[in-house]
């Protein structure tokens, strides 16, 4: 992996007990001086509403000391992110983020600025999922078919957001979690899962990779084991 | 829609209070009777030990009358298919399911034979899920990439099978059901979405459709209205 990647990668914006990305909010902070970062573009691609999304996490993030912009503002989006130094990239549906990444060939961009260290990447749930491998392991209903399941690949496996792993419904007979992320450890092609509970997160910093936040993480690997990490684990081996 | 299709569509084969497929029982048995069928033969692609899945759903059917065999055991499954007067497509990832039948070129061949009213389908879960326009509207995480997420089209709208309007845990912060459906609705391209109960199946006879079972379904459309409907309800218009 590129030794000056830098990007953190939140389960979700939302988590039990705080407000909007409250739970985030000083690695957020941390992560954006270190970059020397104080405008910050907001990828609202996700969902429909570009500029009510938009206004909602400006809200939170302009008082902590940053400028927030949409990325829907812009003449350009490819020409924005280029420009950039960082992106926030929200949740939402990501078939529909993916779609629209590609559409407008924001993926390689992406993908090439983040590898050279140029662009600083924060990514939530659906924002997590398209900075992956893959989405091959999102929960989001697939109502955009995309050019490929292929994403940005920030990290080479691939997330499980808002992970859980209660059944939901003793009475209900589809799928739990652990049985959706097992039929695609099936695959041939699968690589590594790392389910994130609502409020973890994944701070990349080089070769380095840290468990981040108020809450943990599980390893979903080949032949059915899985593997619980807390907060504040180095999770470095992932990036090899 | 064709007069003369034949195909019944559960939502799923395991119901609450029910031993495997027997809240179907009578339907499946008046269904196959109705269309003069003897052998079955049931499609396993939607999970992996072909075997395994073949002799449940065997030794559930066969003691009611009718011989089941698996798609897997006949050299050619296109022949096998284009031979067939019934077809029992079961349950378990939508996108593996799908990506096979079309990788065996058995999409279009379904879609004819069901279409001039030569093959009766049954399907269940993911087998429902191919049965409809598009797989937009699966539970099933995206583990393999289909070449489309266009379906055989025996009905020319979308079904969500397993519905369930509850809030899985009012602590987390996943989408519900209703909004991941709702995000299909808000597309361009969204058909109306028939959210199948467990216990709840669709009856296709020509130019019938009746909603039958131990349970109902919940009809979504175009700007967030959701219409309810109890089992024994002639849900026809929804071919037109
Ligand atoms: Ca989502
Ligand atoms: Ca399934």
């Amino acid at each position: 992996m590129s030794t000056c990647r830098q990007a953190l990668l939140l389960s979700s914006s939302n988590c039990h007990g705080y407000t909007l990305l409250e739970f985030a909010k000083q690695e957020i902070c941390n992560f954006l001086k270190k970059n020397n970062v104080s405008e910050l573009i907001f990828v609202p691609y996700a969902q429909n509403d570009f500029n009510g999304y938009t206004a909602k996490i400006k809200e939170v993030i302009d008082p902590w000391g940053f400028t927030v912009t949409g990325l829907h503002t812009y003449p350009d989006a490819a020409n924005a992110v280029n420009s950039a130094k960082a992106i926030f990239v929200g949740g939402g549906n990501t078939f529909l983020l993916l779609s629209r990444l590609y559409e407008k060939g924001l993926v390689s961009i992406i993908r090439k600025k983040v590898d050279e260290g140029s662009l600083a990447y924060i990514g939530s749930s659906a924002g997590t999922n398209v900075a992956t491998k893959s989405i091959h392991t999102t929960n989001d209903m697939p109502i955009i078919y995309p050019p490929t399941f292929d994403a940005i690949g920030i990290v080479p496996f691939n997330i499980n957001p808002h992970y859980i792993d209660k059944v939901e419904n003793e009475k209900h007979k589809g799928e739990t979690r652990d049985q959706r992320i097992n039929e695609y450890m099936e695959m041939e092609h699968a690589a590594p899962v790392l389910g994130l509970r609502e409020g973890a997160m994944l701070q990349v910093d080089g070769a380095s990779l840290m468990l981040k936040g108020v809450a943990g993480a599980v390893l979903f690997k080949k032949g059915g084991c899985k593997e619980q990490f807390q907060a504040e684990t180095d999770v470095s081996f992932l990036l090899n």
